[in-house]
């Protein structure tokens, strides 16, 4: 392992791509890698890009990482895929179209499938991006679909997160899709050059306006509110006091010859816009705070999980809920029980 | 407790109300209440009923509830609410259609608002679910908000689960939604008198048809195929085999004269099919056996967590993640750390 690490820290693509298989399948020298990787991390800045499934996060992702290449940056994209037999297709096909990045050495692509639970893969999908950080790239960006709290974890190990939307979707995505929302630096409404554009960044702007339900209000505290009612022009970035606004941005990641890539430098500018307010004061170390302390709550749960029902018997494991079937033991003297027989 | 668990038991109203809130604040003699009524549970058929906003659940729940007294059966509505100030008032709206039923003393009716996490929440609708089961309804309706991890976990405390949908959402939300879909055993467009039924009511045979994407086709296996291609008759229960084909069905909970409560009679004739067909041979238990341990799952690693975070001092806590954050310690071995210092 510690091989594999130096040579990924030489810049070996190869060592790379292993030490990913690593991680990614939890092998059990995974530890050992992660820990000789972790001092050479936190150079990377992360972008999570959710939405859900029809937003054309894929194209704006290849569209994002030929615009950072342009700016000299090197480029890895982890495209998280719970979903695998019927989007994986998608998600290959998607990748088609990042063909003329693949020839790029400054651009590395990795999909991640889930293996086991979603939990698990929000724990993997950290690991790698830890991994394609400590190989230097300077720009991660992490494509994840938005549905659920899974999800919502992924796109936490963000330091830029982007939330996509598109036109034609109906009212009710927005109240489903509010966890998400919540969690947004930055709305982008891709394919904004179909009908509807105006009415999607409208209906985005009343949600941050109202702070939607489903959080209780909180984005108002969180990310302060949209003053603007210029629906035609993107809304720029507006940090007051403490407060991050964030901006709704309208792009074609995939238009024809005379709108392709439309605001997807503007888009760069926003993310840049936010890196810069992040940086200012305490604000990054806040958030890393945040999220490293969620990611050592979410591994103790599973590592004390995992422990106990190493610790206890099959037998008395399964006897234990065949008494609480038969209403013999309450779920609570259940518990209890469980956790003396260790 | 004793008192008041006897009280419950013996039909007080005043008792069930105070041991609902004892449950809900999670007060700490709520496991001695618990362990006094779990014996006394298991009679009552629990409903899970749940779909996004603007499908008309709760109408559709007021509906079904004054159709189970027709029939004479005793009825608890447990509505879920995660999202207290927005969702709050809408709740409260609907309950106001539930006026006719609040005089009835063979009805009941809770709302359970979010205290703490989402999984806390659900652990304490389990446990209100009890409650309400000791005190002898017949029937539970437990209404919930169809998004996320947490009300999927709160509908699998069902015996039957409706998942609403109605005319009128984007094909997007259907994909969102997905995990939802495979734990309905029975699909209801409510609202079936509005434009879009059809088209509904199409795609959703068409995703039981694929299995959805991110269940990674394992409707297909679990319920089976929907065979039928008559969209303007509601789809009856087939179960083939040992298999469970969830029906698609079309009902109007609130429309004119003429069509209100279209489809709600049907509706409890096919939750009687369902519930048939679990008690035929052994699959109510078996999948009683699975919804327990998932329960007994969810309670460990809550408690272990809350042990291990009592038997840590927060210096230390803090200490940890301060040195993930400078990166002197890698997140792995500082679960190794915390693990240790118990």
């Amino acid at each position: 392992m510690a091989t594999l690490a130096a040579d990924l820290l030489n810049g070996s693509r190869r060592a790379l791509a292993r030490a990913l298989t690593v991680v990614e399948n939890e092998r059990p020298d995974a530890q050992a890698l992660l820990t000789a990787l972790y001092p050479h991390t936190g150079r990377a800045w992360v972008i999570g890009v959710t939405g859900a499934p029809g937003t054309g996060k894929s194209s704006l992702v290849s569209a994002m990482a030929a615009a950072y290449r342009k700016q000299g940056k090197t480029v890895a994209i982890v495209a998280v895929d719970p979903t695998s037999p019927f989007t994986g297709g998608a998600i290959l096909g998607d990748r088609i179209r990042m063909r003329d990045l693949s020839g790029d050495a400054g651009v590395f692509i990795r999909s991640m499938a889930t293996r086991g639970s979603l939990g698990g893969l929000a724990r993997t999908t950290r690991d790698a991006v830890r991994v394609l950080d400590a190989a230097g790239f300077d720009i991660i960006l992490m494509e994840t679909v938005g549905a659920g709290q899974s999800e919502v974890d992924i796109a936490r190990a963000a330091q830029t997160t982007l939330v996509v939307e598109a036109p034609g979707l109906g009212d009710d995505v927005q109240a489903i899709k509010a966890g998400i929302l919540e969690i947004a630096d930055v709305l982008v409404v891709n394919k904004s050059d179909r009908p509807g554009a105006d009415n999607t960044v409208r209906a985005l702007r009343a949600m941050l306006e109202l702070g939607h339900p489903t959080n209780g209000g909180r984005m108002i505290s969180h990310h302060g509110l949209m003053m603007s009612d210029d629906i035609t022009h993107p809304s720029p970035a507006l940090p007051v006091g403490d407060v991050w606004l964030p901006p709704v941005l309208r792009t074609i990641a995939t238009g024809d010859s005379r709108t392709q890539n439309d605001g997807i430098v503007e888009l760069l500018t926003q993310i840049e816009t936010h890196r810069a307010y992040l940086l200012d004061g305490h604000r990054l170390r806040e958030r890393e705070h945040d999220r490293i302390e969620h990611e050592i709550r979410d591994r103790l749960a599973h590592t004390l999980m995992k422990n106990l029902l190493n610790a206890v018997s099959s037998e008395y494991y399964e006897s234990v809920i065949s008494q609480v079937q038969a209403r013999t033991l309450d779920p609570h003297s259940a518990i209890q029980a469980l956790l003396s027989a260790r």
